[in-house]
């Protein structure tokens, strides 16, 4: 999962594309890169860590240019996570190429493969550089023609800001899985992942970068092409569910009212007989606001999240037990004690944390605990872009909604529905993407796509 | 302000330390130390930054020993931030002796110009070494006689603690202005700023550092002594207002449950014809949370919080109005848009961020906007270790409640009265500071500490 | 200039590359850089400055597997420095290659314009990259065999070495312009540009890798190649004069017996009227004591070398007089006051140099000032890997010797004829380079192979 | 073993400090500091490293100020090196004083103990430290008063310079053991340890500052007072002899031509049946050139130095005999191979060193090795500055002449006699301090002076 940002005709146009990653950061913090084009040059600077740490003003000062194109990247397990930040960037006979990609390729492996034998020289194992590669075997005058032709050798989710000495492109694929909105900030255009990035700079949303639309924005002027393929709209609700921050739009809706009329929702498929709703923050914050409207339960913040939590937290060398989520929350035993508690969460992956929060809020002193599930059992992995672990890691693909209650120890366990959660959205229910529900990929994943991490000879390290 | 932590007879004294810190972090971000005694060396680990940046695993394995004190500061503005930073370690005649300070003393400069004057030499501008420098005057065989001795020159706010080669000693000023709790883990004693850093490590709440109290722990026995000095106790009324965390409890109250208390007396003194209640998060939640349970209107999580705002900000070349306050909160349009908005926040300093944020919700489609504040006017600086501006920059010092109200562009303002606050709380009405609201300082300032900067005449850097 | 070195079948490959590029520090300060091979992956680490200050004990603890190469490079003005360094190590179809290259290719902008017409990524702006493109477009099941495709289409001078998966690999050039050594240690092999690093690990001198040869270094086992080319060898001449370290054997020399001797020659080519002989250190060592033998004339150490110069001095703001080389040279007063000094330096650049030496030894109270160079006038730039300036700028290719004396403000001048220098060689005269006294280049330059610096579209900073 | 400069009304005094230190830098290389004052403030940097490294542009760019002093510190054995490192600065009520030291105080311990029972807090374990403290305990209006007060009481080998409100103090024991110069660089004054210092800046040499003397200097004017203690003069005759730089003039000589002159009549006490003259560099370089001339033996560069040895150099895993010596110095089997090396050193400590030299110029093929060491055996600690170990490791202090030659396997050895050596200097014999060859110390060090190290009880660190 990731963030992507882009900028085109301004006059600060690193800046502005850094407090656009500022206002998506909740999309990935491990690593985040920035490159301006300044009419001659590309000016790459990125780096592992947050973008608040990571650029400070002489950084900012080094990228010169009226356009540039950022990235903010979540954590994902393994080495070489260094050489696959972005944007990359590379010199091609078209000139220099910058491209940031939130999504997942399903095909990729397989065109690379073909690439190295045929003499390509990867620097990465990021499915993101096949595009690239793609497009500097396919040289043409206008690089949009180029892109074209890459794009329609790949398959899978990909929304995608391409910077180039002919302007910034902007591109979806014909599902539209990820998300990604055209802006207007005075003369200049913009593109984000979310709507939140807009309102921090005071731009205007114009339109959704359309799925399978390829949008070309340079010298203030904006093109749109179409990809030759297409497909349904095949929408991630996850987004809504849990990814995106509260105050964006996304496809079209609020995702705050979204959440909170899921918690509504849920508050009448699975009602509780409890005494205070309380969420578990950040992410349970909209849905138990809904569940204790429509359930006429008080809303309670009973569990306190700590903010400064650093990536390199330090465990004790004495065990602390639950230590890992007990860092993050501490539940209030004044609030708690004596009490039943609904407690509202998005989502149970592995059930481990779910089982963990219960625990610690009866510590706390509940008298019952009743955790409520603001979607569906999550059941299959995400080929799209999501990081979530593979199926067998997966409880609700190995065991029943009772066998959950039991593992998580709560006193009752109750789900949203996929038809009460589609119910909260306002397109067709047949536009979202529903596979990590329902396992319905509308994209198959090419055999040579194995699951296990494609592992690069080449381990390195650069130093000052 | 700041945040402290201590614990004596624990094989992980750093580590736990550490993470008692980091639980108090709220009370400070700008610099953060721990120092270790092993029987023989005081090891100290000190550096600018938030304690889970500073402390990795190899900087707590070189606090070796069984008992450990640290120690969170807050950001003050000036030089020499860094020789300033907490713990102070020196060596005296009675051997090694590290401290840590959560407060502000009176009459340190008079004391200090005395001490210079007979040859000591300072090493900080910082109040707290003057204790360190009468205690290596006053060398006794015992060293809680040596700090009895001192603590009866010194004048203001302090809870101390203080780490020797007899033991972790505990002091609170007669008038017990700040907060100070000892706890129990296992046979290890700890004391803290806050009950939130016992939750985290799971240590139980013992009882209060009493006002006027000197406690001595040393092989896991406990030792109480009284200050000769009485005075009557003067909490300060702040911590519950603003300052702690709200699932702590502080002299004796749940912070959450008071601030909701406070919210809800709120709505019945100052009611208003609103559609929503929204808070300024985060210090506004509970308030907000009382305001809507008492006056029946709906709680709207409107303003989103980028929790990701880091210590140096980069603003842009090409300025963003309100561009401060902006890139730290976010007004959901969806939800405010057409809406009589009721806005709770804790407290009203210089009144520029309140505009800022009534602009921001008025532009964000707010049909009215309607202020309220869950404490009564600030009309005076604080003495006592909380870092308010002078009174010239304090707005309600200068200005009726009507123009405060014209300032900030809200459509109606109200203030909870002192008595409803005071009423809040579990405690004696008089038993609490209320000299921020009232200017009735129960401590008077020395003429010597005159409101300006203490200057050090040398400005320093180190470096690796 | 770089200093390259390799090593196979070593338990601690890392740890002795890294000794071995420690004694070659004096052939490239401004990068270095390590790749070791496990069998598995390529370790690499790189970055800017020496050896010494790069390589820790936990840097070289990842460098696992029993074979490595080492580069250590010189600066080169420009930017992009950073991506320049070298290793280059890439991973292609036959498995991950590395590669680390002394010396210049001539024809590489030609084929790198072909190759990116055909779609093929560079990574840098370096020459080398363009073999490693030759190999992964030609790949064969012997990596040899594909290394002997690359090298029949590339011009100029290079000494290589090359880590891959099928052992490590040396190649040298037909005319052999840079010198490679092969040595033994134990079981290992290793091969380094000068002598001097063998001396370092005890390693003993087996051969040189012959003009024209590829060397396959494999489990211990030695495999000779012959590339189907064939041409004169054309020895660098002016390693003996300046490059090499004086306790290194190259081209089957010793450096200090040769500087020794053309010192000697030197006096009795130009003799002079002085009182004592006074080399500039370093490099005018072993001339001035070969000067002093042939003359008669005492050898006095009488310019101080200050050893601790740093690479990036810092100028003071009111300037002081020939700065830049005092900083570096001290003449001692007490030494040349009231004599006539006979300086003796390798060579003249662009004479600027020179100038302020012999004006600072006149302020010290010289009587005269005789100028002795151990070298031919040097005319003509270096296209083979040495960094000397365009014709433009070297003194002695616009100005006759008259001209640089007086430029230089000595009272006589005199270099050492290209007769009397190649006299002093072991070799025939035929077999040395003389391009840069003579301008007969042996190997032509491409005509795209413009003099201005290949400019990358591409400025990057990576960031911890 | 330290080098100390200071500089006084000079428009870029930090810029002309950080070079003065620079040209001292043999001096020490551990760490180093610069402090100036302007006029209101001290401003100090310092740090762990070489000037060189230390000292960018925007460090130097905070030093403002017309004066400053700076320290180059050699290394020491043992912790709390940070701590220890100078100037150090302090706040006194006579305003902020800061030093920089070179010596060894021998009764500081005494002082200390009597300063810390009266409640004096310090912060280092440095002896120049209580200097300080006794100052600020006798402040005066005229400073140089509280310096010569304070100085009354301390004993030992001390040249200072002292940075204060009341001008730049220069002052040094009544001994003299070390040096301590004055120089003029237009109106503007400067001190350093040695005249290299003013070579490279390009001052004049005014004048020793004579033993017993304390000087003034402030705005422009110069003021001399004499230490009313007297003493016969001891100057440290091993500055010529290793310390201080050759084109220095320390005491009045030239440093390179006592180091010939020591040379020359090593020669005649002691000659070698040898073909050739080789020094162990740098120190060897002077010796051996006089050595060679009155023997009229031929001097051969035949050990090369590597002079980019790291500070922290990484020994490989799999051992190198005689590596420590090996990675500094390399012998030229080409010029050593067949012949009888007369090998000189200036000095010889523990044996263990010249034992390593003199196998590998044997392993390098020398027939015989004779070594000749330009002093007399050094048989007593140094308590003056000079960081010798104990007379237990020092082997000529347990040793017979033939033992040690046997120790260090050389076919003949022959050393300096004392005459011999004092008959170099211009001085009268007993004018220099011979402590170390003859244990006949001047200044007695006091009982409580053990030879351990004060142990300070707090160990710590400092980061960004």
């Amino acid at each position: 999962m990731c963030g992507i940002f882009g900028i085109e005709g301004h006059d600060d146009a690193a800046g502005f594309a850094y407090l656009g990653l500022y206002a998506l950061q909740h999309r990935g913090q491990e690593s985040a890169g920035l490159v301006s084009w300044d009419g001659e040059h590309m000016h790459l600077e990125r780096g592992m860590g947050q973008v608040a740490e990571l650029f400070r003003r002489p950084v900012l000062a080094r990228l010169a240019g009226r356009s540039a194109i950022g990235h903010a990247r979540y954590s994902t397990a393994g080495s070489s996570v260094r050489a696959n930040a972005q944007p990359i960037v590379v010199a091609t006979a078209m000139g220099p190429l910058a491209v940031v990609h939130n999504g997942n390729l399903t095909n990729d492996r397989r065109i690379r493969a073909r690439l190295e034998r045929e003499g390509s020289i990867f620097q990465t194992t990021s499915d993101t550089e096949v595009i690239l590669h793609l497009m500097a075997r396919n040289p043409r005058a206008d690089v949009v023609e180029s892109l074209m032709v890459a794009l329609s050798e790949v398959e899978g989710a990909y929304s995608l800001l391409l910077l180039t000495a002919q302007g910034l492109i902007a591109a979806r694929d014909p599902h539209g899985f990820r998300p990604l909105v055209l802006g207007r900030l005075g003369d200049a255009w913009c593109c984000a992942s979310e709507t939140c990035a807009f309102d921090l700079l005071r731009a205007e949303r114009v339109a959704e970068v359309e799925p399978g639309e390829v949008v070309q924005l340079r010298d203030g002027e904006l093109r749109r092409y179409r990809l030759p393929a297409s497909a349904p709209p095949s929408r991630c609700a996850f987004e809504h569910v849990y990814f995106s921050r509260p105050d964006s739009e996304i496809f079209g809706d609020s995702v705050a009212q979204v959440r909170t009329a899921m918690g509504a929702r849920l508050a009448c498929e699975r009602p509780a007989d409890g005494d205070i709703v309380v969420p578990v923050p950040d992410s349970g914050l909209f849905p138990a606001l809904g569940y204790s409207r429509a359930s006429g339960l008080p809303f309670e913040l009973a569990l306190i999240r700590n903010h400064y939590v650093g990536r390199t937290f330090i465990e004790p060398r004495q065990a602390i037990r639950d230590f890992g989520v007990r860092v993050k929350l501490n539940p209030d035993r004044r609030l708690i004690a004596g009490r039943r508690v609904v407690l509202i969460d998005d989502s149970i992956v592995r059930g481990t944390t779910s089982r963990k929060i219960v625990r610690m809020v009866r510590e706390a002193g509940a008298r019952e605990v009743h955790l409520r599930i603001s979607s569906p059992p999550t059941r299959w992995p995400c080929h799209y872009g999501i990081d979530t672990p593979s199926r067998e890691e997966l409880i609700a693909a190995r065991q029943s909604e009772d066998d959950i209650r039991a593992f998580t120890e709560a006193d009752s366990l109750g789900y949203l529905s996929l038809d009460g959660m589609l119910g909260c959205l306002s397109g067709a229910p047949e536009s979202y993407c529903t596979a990590c529900w329902r396992g319905d990929y509308r994209v198959p994943v090419s055999p040579e796509q194995s699951r296990q991490r494609l592992l690069f000879p080449i381990v390195s390290e650069e130093r000052e």
